[in-house]
């Protein structure tokens, strides 16, 4: 049964476009390039407190503002403004919407020409994290930023800054990759898959040509968004948070939502395909399975940050079940081994992965205490 | 897009009819029942050697034989059979595929009437792990068996073990209560809901009423099953089998199956809706959702267990994340408080919650030898 939902509305995001493209890891180049941005604060005068701030899968550019299309703050606008731990009064930050997203920078939701018609969609080539940091060094080298003071982000926006450190190691001064890991695990490909074949069963996905009927594939991008954000939260948060509560009269019935825990997830779900592109979903979470930094450097982790001057914070989240501890253990003992000057802390929380994105004050202390440090050093 | 498959073949199961019916813990009174098993071993002249073993959510009762749907030997066929650590020469093994099944017992796929015509589909009552086990306790009176020897069973089997302690005390002397818990968690709820919300997104379910075209919701019933299947394994478990592995070669491309973890999946999401019927998922799914065993009891969890004489046998799987040990653990402080007789066992496997469908040798050999020490206990 298909819902008919208006497709999310197009709007006019603040971007620059590179007529020359950019040639992708699969062979493929696409031309023009857009990257779609958001500034705060004020780069200085020798170019020197720029902070380049990641997002995750569903994340965007709308880092510490009104989102345009839910309304809602920026996904960090409790960590990052003017007077808070990373203050704009003192540093420049960008966010870059990546590429394949669906907030104005180049994806299958935009037209293939960049301007109008036809979209990319399903012929949006395949994309990996290293092409998102390439469109964002683009953008950085716009601005005459020789080097970013740091790179910061969390989950898919950990891996941009592994990948930005690794590919850049002059451009970054500081680098801090949050509640991630060096490569996506067979777990988290595999509940990816399964909510792409949600999406790929919905009949109004037609193939990826959804846009042609002005429909999207709400139910399938909806069930794919509520199994992902099952992954985002702790067993305890979900527990703290919903228990075994039951909505209204405990009525015994096998068709209706009865728990509140599921009136949530669809209501997740459902909001979730009016502000994203189930193509870019698609593309987006193909990205991160792609991603392993070894098999990138002959299988040596170690080999990606060989010799770097990279300043490293590497942060996990206790009850992160997604991204677990381990897997920043990894990528400091790959740091170590690179003889690389590492930080690592584990914030004790019991949020789950979602715990990058609220408001934890262990977390927020060491990674301001870690931009300020950095800042100093540079004398920003 | 629909696939247009076969609707699972009707087998002609055992089974006895029960015309007088049952009431259920809703309300609703349902006649006839029919509850489909299979046994194995024979019934000892005083009736004392019978263990039942209770199956879990996809199982049945064809545990020890080949499945008639799938043609592979049955789901604990490496422990129970002639000279096998459960020894049917010693032991009348009964197994029952459980009310609201699709094997035979009565369920939305069955006739309503119990022989012929259009089957339950949606208007089947919801039922509770407690109305399974009023269902399988008709059939062992029918067995003429006052007592059993032991109640066996791991997942929602576990669930069961738990309610036959509970609600027959005196009809259990041994309960083994295998990687399972006395309720189901939020999280537990969150990942059967998404599986529904699939099932119920599916074109073809059509309400419920997909068996009037003889088709079945196949794809979404297909996606719930990879959500579960993923749920079963460890992440360790998952990476051993597939890791990273890609199939064939690495294309790039964000529309085909490229690593091997999701053509598996795929594969049991596409091979389990050839045996399973998608209103019995939903029915059984909800049957575990509801199931509260302290909340039977006033919210008392040793108030289940007040003055029973029954042994137990609690077994957890250290690396399984659906049942965790923590929660093996609350039902042996619930069975002390309660001045019970109880062993414990984690068995340490890397394998998941599947680990109590595979060869563990510890966990057989715990098992066994608990059933063999209560055999002795009554002389069998």
């Amino acid at each position: 049964m298909a819902t008919p939902i208006t497709p999310f509305p197009r709007v006019k995001h603040q971007r620059e476009v590179f007529a020359d493209g950019l040639m992708l890891d699969c062979g493929v180049h696409i031309a023009p390039l857009a990257v779609a941005y958001r500034t705060y604060g004020r780069l200085n005068a020798d170019r020197s407190n720029a902070i380049l701030v990641c997002h995750a899968l569903t994340g965007d550019q709308y880092l510490a503002e009104t989102q345009p299309l839910t309304g809602k703050g920026g996904w960090w606008g409790n960590l990052i403004g003017p007077g808070k731990r990373v203050d704009t009064d003192r540093f420049f930050v960008i966010c870059v919407n990546v590429l394949g997203g669906c907030m104005g920078s180049t994806g299958p939701a935009e037209p293939r020409n960049g301007v109008d018609g036809d979209p990319w969609g399903t012929d949006f080539p395949a994309i990996t994290i290293r092409d998102m940091v390439r469109a964002q060094k683009r953008l950085v080298d716009h601005f005459g930023i020789a080097r970013l003071l740091a790179v910061v982000g969390g989950s898919m926006g950990g891996m941009q800054v592994l990948e930005w450190a690794a590919t850049y190691p002059e451009a970054v001064f500081a680098a801090a990759p949050i509640a991630c890991a060096t490569h996506h695990s067979a777990q988290n490909i595999a509940f990816h898959e399964v909510g792409r074949a949600a999406i790929h069963n919905d009949p109004d996905w037609k193939g990826g040509r959804y846009w042609e009927d002005g429909r999207v594939p709400a139910q399938g991008l909806a069930v794919a968004r509520m199994i992902a954000h099952i992954t985002y939260l702790s067993e305890a948060a979900l527990t703290r948070k919903f228990g075994r509560r039951l909505r209204g009269a405990p009525s015994l019935t096998f068709l209706e939502d009865v728990f509140e825990v599921e009136s949530y997830l669809r209501h997740q779900g459902s909001s979730f395909v009016r502000r994203f592109d189930a193509n870019s979903y698609l593309t987006i979470t193909r990205a991160m399975d792609y991603f392993d930094l070894a098999a990138e450097y002959g299988g040596e982790l170690r080999a990606a940050f060989q010799g770097t001057n990279t300043r490293f914070l590497v942060a996990s989240f206790s009850s992160d079940w997604l991204f677990p501890t381990a897997q920043s253990r990894d990528i400091v003992r790959a740091l170590n081994a690179a003889a690389a000057n590492v930080s690592f802390v584990e914030i004790a929380s019991d949020k789950g992965h979602d715990a990058f994105l609220l408001e934890e004050p262990d977390f927020y202390a060491a990674l301001g205490g870690f931009l300020v440090g950095a800042a100093e050093r540079v004398g920003v």
